[in-house]
């Protein structure tokens, strides 16, 4: 896809309001519109409140100099049309997911969650200090976009389904909402994996349009209520273990801002990016317990059959993923030799610290 | 302690050019000083460049209107006096770790790190989304200062013996470097817990006046060179499984900052708060193999046994720590609870993936 130019709705002036040259301070001077499309239904509790918050935030830090319109899914443009309503500068950012863009280049993956992937603790290490910010950049500038990290939501639980997943077989004929290459490992196993707005879900679920679904874990799933269609609450989820949010940015416009614009709005992004985690967790325990003893929901972990077919699947998925073009074999190595490195680290630490803490202090599920 | 009297140093000045009313935009226009006290080490890597790193980020997102001074340990106050600098308002703020100060207020080790306590992940939910920063803003205003997150160290290292701890009897006698409730329960098991700070230790691990230390974890501790006088370097850490360092900011000179201000200060803390997670979590995968391939470090876990000591002595610490004040029983009980909600979360989440991750991709110690 070529680089859209920038075509209109970047509106960087000049105040209103004369400012003499003598009482000139170094601050950044001119008003600046910024509408911000996004990927979630408005007031949704986790991913819309999280979305709206981080575009509050950018108008508190500029004192209301970035003067932030946002409109939720639907409202301007339909969940799906975000990157194109931004790459041709009709809004200046959305807030959502990239993987939802994978059919245009399947390296849009990466920097949302891909099987077996990174948690939230390892793909921010490897935004920040990993390479993953420039191969962002690098995919992104492809579109004429800007990337920020703008929130996570952690790991993932398995997913709704409406009956038992012992084996690999009982995945086969499966109608699953599942988006990213985690749909492309569902497919490999032989399930018909499906990709929804989040605002579409429940009805197909209800309707058996779709067998099964995943979404994001306890907390934001209990206000879907598709504990009133299925009734298995699997987990861990092997295919988004801490799914990135991103601002994508209209690039042109992003250039046009002063150093000071561009970097408020980068920390309102950051700081949203750590406190929707934060908010998420801290709610899951919560969510986890009132949808077992207030639904009647079956907690289920996936066996390790299972995991060894998921993960058997995945790399096929990722092999295919690399031959697509020099730009995603790039991203794919990058991302597989950090998640080798971290994930020693990790296991020295966070993994065995939990279990030896879990342990000793009889912590069940 | 009393609340100390905002003395001197605070200067929130008009800004000396004139600027017309006509021309007022809704900006903060005074210029503000700030001197920042630290309790590490000029340009030490991790601990010295991240707190540098957030004295920076102020400067340039308020466009240098906070112009902010930074001292590094000694440089103005010695590391351990940097709470009663702030306090008595010669300097503004400190960038360290509150466990410090805990012979003033054992509360204060919560929000650093507690033995058995809370990872990366979790203690930025408590803060942010379980009461955690409303209990640290009690604590703290007790002594006349306002706080912030401000960086995370996460998971520890167990630390660097000179012999094999292969029961708890190995640590009765051991000289250690153990600051914060860590060092109470190696006390309770019979070992002699030292707190220095990080420009001195390495002198008395040499001089043999400690036996055995810990730091942070592999990126930091190889710039300490303790393999050159302790081989075994032991994991996990019971006692820090996640050290948040904070921003003590004067109560007062706080107070007296308009909101905007405020606000950039706590953007530039909660970007680094993440930042420095980023770092050190990128880092120590590879300097924990420069460590063994170039230093021969022998890496070594703590086995049940040890654990299950730790835990009970954990267990003692806690108790007496409630029964010093009604703030200290408070503080832990909400942090326990918290504790077991996201605890059980984390078991379904990070704990049971990163098992399965590492299961089916061959990573290993």
């Amino acid at each position: 896809m070529k680089r859209r130019e920038f075509l209109k709705g970047a509106a960087v002036t000049a105040s209103a309001a004369g400012v003499s040259t003598l009482a000139a301070p170094a601050i950044a001077q001119g008003t600046v519109e910024m509408a911000i499309v996004s990927t979630w239904p408005r007031d949704f509790p986790g991913l819309g409140t999280s979305a709206q918050r981080a575009a509050a935030r950018i108008g508190e830090l500029s004192e209301g100099r970035i003067n932030v319109t946002y409109y939720a899914a639907g409202e301007k443009v339909g969940a799906f049309d975000s990157l194109d309503e931004v790459a041709a500068g009709n809004s200046q950012a959305y807030i959502g997911a990239d993987y939802y863009w994978k059919g245009k280049h399947p390296a849009w993956a990466y920097f949302t969650a891909v099987p077996f992937g990174l948690t939230y603790a390892e793909i921010d290490a490897w935004m920040k200090f990993g390479g993953g910010k420039e191969l962002h950049q690098e995919v992104a500038g492809q579109f004429g976009i800007h990337p920020l990290q703008v929130g996570n939501t952690g790991v993932q639980m398995g997913g709704w389904f409406n009956k038992e997943i012992n084996s690999a077989d009982d995945l086969k004929g499966l109608k699953m909402r599942i988006p990213g290459l985690g749909g492309d490992v569902l497919a490999k196993l032989g399930a018909s994996p499906v990709s929804l707005p989040g605002g579409q879900i429940y009805e197909n679920l209800v309707s058996g349009a779709v067998d099964a679904t995943e979404w994001v874990g306890p907390w934001n799933d209990y206000f879907m209520k598709f504990y009133e269609a299925a009734k298995y609450y699997y987990y861990p989820g092997m295919h988004e273990p801490g799914s990135q949010l991103t601002m994508g940015i209209n690039a042109s416009w992003w250039g046009n801002l002063s150093k000071t614009d561009q970097e408020l709005i980068t920390a309102a992004c950051m700081e949203e990016n750590a406190m929707q985690m934060a908010e998420t967790n801290a709610r899951n325990g919560e969510y986890l317990t009132k949808l077992i003893n207030e639904h009647g929901v079956v907690l289920k972990e996936f066996n390790d059959e299972v995991y060894d077919a998921f993960y058997e699947a995945a790399e096929e998925v990722f092999d295919e993923t690399r031959q697509h073009s020099e730009l995603a074999a790039k991203v794919h190595d990058n991302f597989a030799a950090f998640r080798s490195d971290v994930g020693r680290w990790m296991l020295a630490a966070e993994a065995t610290y939990l279990r030896q803490r879990n342990r000793v202090s009889g912590v069940t599920l």
